[in-house]
């Protein structure tokens, strides 16, 4: 009986076009997010919210390393509701995924977020082989175990030494193939390509893994070096023409918008989410 | 050249019958020392060190947890010298040691210690299986390559989840053995007979991996409950006579008294190092 009816799910998911894990989580608003990191030096949480939403964006992805000042979940909670905004996920350090893990989950669960997604690994743990990377997946593995239970995912999201090749595979990936399907990935485009890859190829090769992609565009090498090297979405060196359709069929079901160093966060977001909005809509069918 | 030079330093180290890795960093003063946590309820620091070195105990076993509320390093020195005492190694939580590891460097630095010793796994992480214990142990040896430039080393304290058997191993064994030689553990004589382990023989097949043992009784099944069942060393089930031995094979260079509810912590310290002193005086021929 239980087989059978996950075979009939199944087959209807693939009617549907929804093979892909992740698709089933897939929401109703066009699913652009805002990295928070973004409009980090944007007055208060309620200003930089503000900002997101006035550039037409509706979902957030909230940052919160060890140490920070944690703005309490019921005020994180009304601030969203105030600004028509939801959480895609949430940035975490993962010493405080590992050690903290009832305390994050009740916060997120409070401001509506699923997503616990770890944006580095400190140098400590940095792996610097393809066993060390397999070991990372293992590590993920588990701690996706430990979450699922609650209704929490744990994911990961890509610098450049991720994307140092061991044995003819970069860690990221030997690292997401031994996490496993319940691990989830975001490519962040900007730093694929400053770490050697063609953008659309790693997706090709991660497909399955990922549930989004930092829409985070490069400025012509050796410009805009006060913003870091980073540019509008639209204006830089990444072809977003084949980035979004390739990040949809690598299972993508999120496209978040950062920029590291901005120097006018709303403009980037505004411009960012006008050039990119149509492009993700089209990749839709909506 | 090299080649030459390090045969020769083999050599000498086998001719001083210090062949296990550890033993060349023996101490002077007999090895005995104490895990702070069993003094946590005698008021300050300073009457905790007092403690200590009035049961005759020349080292002690720092704890730091997150969250913890800190002594300034500096401040802990001093409190060390004035009571004679000496640091063997200190236990502080993963989280804390891959996501601040500088700054615990900088801390261990001041206060003269070079271990840091992870006294147990969040749940978020614990591994049930063989291939994740073996990938825990590659995660330790990440942490002990990035700490042993400074001078540092990492390591491991079981409980009892450690022993749970997987292919005819506990997962400490596949822990140990894929985290290789520069990563040191803490076998738990206590927690290890818990386990359902004679700690004899787990010290024999952990051999080459001990720096220190939890030198830590069990009072017989059903007794001493309100002390969590543990007891004054020597007054419980283990059998010293042979455990220490056993943990001066296995390359101990410490034996670390633990109590973890003593009602009273002074006279469990005095009353075992009583009882430790001359069996450990006796394994090192002093």
């Amino acid at each position: 009986m239980a087989k059978r009816v996950r075979t009939t799910i199944v087959a209807v998911a693939l009617l549907a076009g929804t093979s892909l894990p992740a698709r089933a989580q897939e929401p109703a608003a066009l699913p652009i997010s805002a990295q928070l990191y973004t409009v980090r030096n944007v007055g208060t949480l309620d200003q930089q919210l503000a900002t997101v939403a006035a550039a037409g964006i509706k979902y957030v992805e909230p940052f919160r390393f060890n140490g920070m000042t944690e703005t309490p979940a019921g005020e994180f909670k009304s601030l969203l509701e105030k600004h028509g905004l939801k959480v895609s996920g949430m940035h975490v350090n993962i010493g405080e995924v590992i050690e903290n893990t009832d305390r994050l989950v009740e916060y997120n669960k409070t401001i509506g977020n699923t997503r616990l997604i770890v944006p580095a690994l400190p140098a400590s743990i940095t792996p610097k082989s393809k066993a060390a990377w397999q070991a990372m997946g293992q590590l993920f593995a588990t701690i996706a175990a430990t979450l699922k239970p609650k209704g929490m995912q744990v994911g990961f999201h890509n610098h450049t030494v991720e994307l140092e090749v061991y044995d003819g595979k970069t860690g990221l990936e030997w690292f997401a193939e031994s996490a496993g399907p319940d691990v989830i990935f975001t490519v962040d485009i900007a730093w694929a390509a400053r770490g050697g890859q063609d953008p659309v190829a790693l997706l090709g090769r991660m497909k399955g893994h990922v549930w989004n992609i930092h829409v985070k565009d490069n400025a012509p090498a050796g410009t805009n070096t006060e913003e870091r090297g980073f540019a509008i979405v639209g204006k830089g060196t990444v072809d977003w023409d084949r980035v979004v359709p390739a990040a949809r069929d690598a299972g993508a079901i999120f496209f978040t918008l950062e920029h590291d160093l901005p120097k006018d966060a709303a403009l980037v977001l505004k411009e960012g989410n006008a050039y990119i909005a149509p492009r993700v809509g089209k990749v839709l069918g909506r």
